[in-house]
């Protein structure tokens, strides 16, 4: 009975079956997969293989922006309209502080308790830290796994400090960069990278002074960008608080072309850059288990630390043994 | 004439030559060395097996902190403390915003001049970004062509945000958390991920109010963190600008003992992670050059925007063709 009980939980939880369950619209069967997916249990290549065909219907939104500047709020908004209008919604949190990942304020965890509950939304937070294929590559890997579950909108909402951070949005095909009045410094930041993923402007708050400054701000940089052969970006207006704004911002990005992101898509830029990463993630995988397990690793390490042998040597010796002519 | 110019030319700059004018304490050949294993050129594994055997001999200290802390004016009077003792100082900068590398308001950079002018100090700084053997082993290779130099000390100042930025002062021997008065959010930071690496703790611009605060936080946060194993570490006040605290904070880093980092080398986990980090960056260059140039990089491209081939198959793939049984 016990046996019999383990065995079915066991097919229920394979590849094919979680696959199948996706598929079906199965929530639980998405969760699972997804973990599965980013923990890189054995098999699962064929399941995202599996996954491949049903993608390439959602539209992805990538949202971005200081800590602060109030991101949670908007996308909780923003998924609240996009459902209001009939859409299914899938939210990707790979922000430490996000209240969808627990770390925020009761009051935020509150305001949330609005969309946690409606069943065409499905929320997957995501840790910044130690996922064993990348940041960027665990973003797109969820992002086809709730394409393939029907999600129309899959909604991606990361701080912006950081490479890793900021490579998740790529994912993305088209990024509002969301700015608050008074963040002087946030702009500081925009120039120094962000700039070349935003297709879309947002100053949330926007009912707090210092708005037309920092409008001027962003127009100023904007301008500047244009120059350099930049498309002039849209700069909304929102209150995610008081829920203004946000009927329009969902109307300009369901009707926006696709962004920067979609267009290095097509180029071959993201897809090259996909294909090396998951590359190197797996060449070095297998390459770091059969070390571990010949022991030739540890006694590399023991060398090195009895400064016998320089790590530079170790390496041009292993490359030899490992890589086929 | 011109061709023996250029022969000449080509010897002063071969690896055997810079490493010898390293070893013999010619600062030009230290730095175009250093700037040439940067760029990963062909053959500088070579001649970091040359430099390997004259390493081990200067101690590293790390300086990391939130922008905004005077980490670098710091910095600066540690050098020129060290220097008056005798000591010959190798500085490596990683941050975007140092004086040490331009990104300074005037008045920083002039503050500066008093140590850049002194010829015991060398002062290399370091992009964070675009690194080809990643940003902590660039840090790696500069220490130890440093330490075959003849430096007795090297300081790695960082910006202590972001994960690659951390991952930099794990060559350093010692690390100093610079901390200031008022800086909430900075103790926030530091149980975010910095308190594991700091074995020092420095409260700058002690002169401020608020420095018995911030020194009751960061002691109420170590004492958490000697509960679950950690030593205690010192906190000491330095006032940078007005050169108060310096002479004691160097008495302590020359005393102190090896810390958290050194710990770790002597039981294997960073050299681990060295041979590892090398081994992945040296197989994936390997690997991508040799797609690029036949071709099938491209043609897998083509394949996945057509939307033909996923590129979980194609990885899959291609790892049969490239690694040894």
């Amino acid at each position: 009975m016990f046996k019999k009980m383990e065995k079915a939980k066991q097919i229920e939880n394979s590849w094919d079956s979680l696959v199948a369950g996706v598929r079906a619209g199965n929530v639980r069967a998405m969760a699972r997969l997804i973990t599965r997916v980013e923990d890189r249990e054995p098999g699962w290549k064929d399941a995202m293989k599996a996954i491949w065909p049903h993608t390439g219907n959602a539209r992805i939104f990538g949202i971005t922006g200081s800590p602060g500047t109030g991101k949670s709020s908007l996308t909780c908004e923003i998924a609240a309209e996009l459902v209001s209008r009939g859409l299914s919604v899938g939210i990707i949190a790979v922000d430490p502080s996000s209240p969808f990942t627990g770390g925020a304020l009761l009051g935020d965890r509150l305001r949330m308790k609005k969309i946690f509950n409606l069943k065409d939304i499905f929320i997957r937070s995501m840790a910044t830290r130690g996922m064993l294929g990348g940041l960027s590559q665990a973003a797109r890997d969820v992002v086809r796994i709730m394409d393939a579950f029907g999600k129309d909108i899959i909604l991606i909402e990361t701080v912006g400090v950081g490479q890793d951070e900021i490579e998740v949005v790529k994912a993305a095909d088209l990024v509002m960069m969301v700015c608050i009045p008074g963040q002087g410094d946030g702009i500081q930041a925009l120039k120094a990278g962000v700039m070349e993923i935003a297709d879309l402007y947002i100053i949330n708050k926007a009912d707090l002074p210092g708005t037309d400054e920092v409008m001027a701000d962003i127009q100023g940089m904007l301008e500047l960008s244009s120059e350099i052969g930049y498309p002039v970006a849209p700069v909304l207006k929102t209150s995610a608080l008081k829920n203004q704004g946000i009927k329009d911002l969902v109307e300009t990005l369901l009707t926006h072309q696709a962004g920067k992101n979609k267009q290095e898509f097509k180029r071959g830029i993201q897809v090259k850059e996909e294909i090396l990463t998951l590359m190197e993630r797996e060449v070095f995988r297998s390459i770091r288990s059969r070390w571990e397990h010949s022991g030739e690793l540890a006694e590399a390490v023991q060398q090195m630390i009895d400064k016998k042998k320089d790590p530079y040597s170790t390496v041009t010796e292993m490359l030899d043994h490992i890589l086929k002519e």
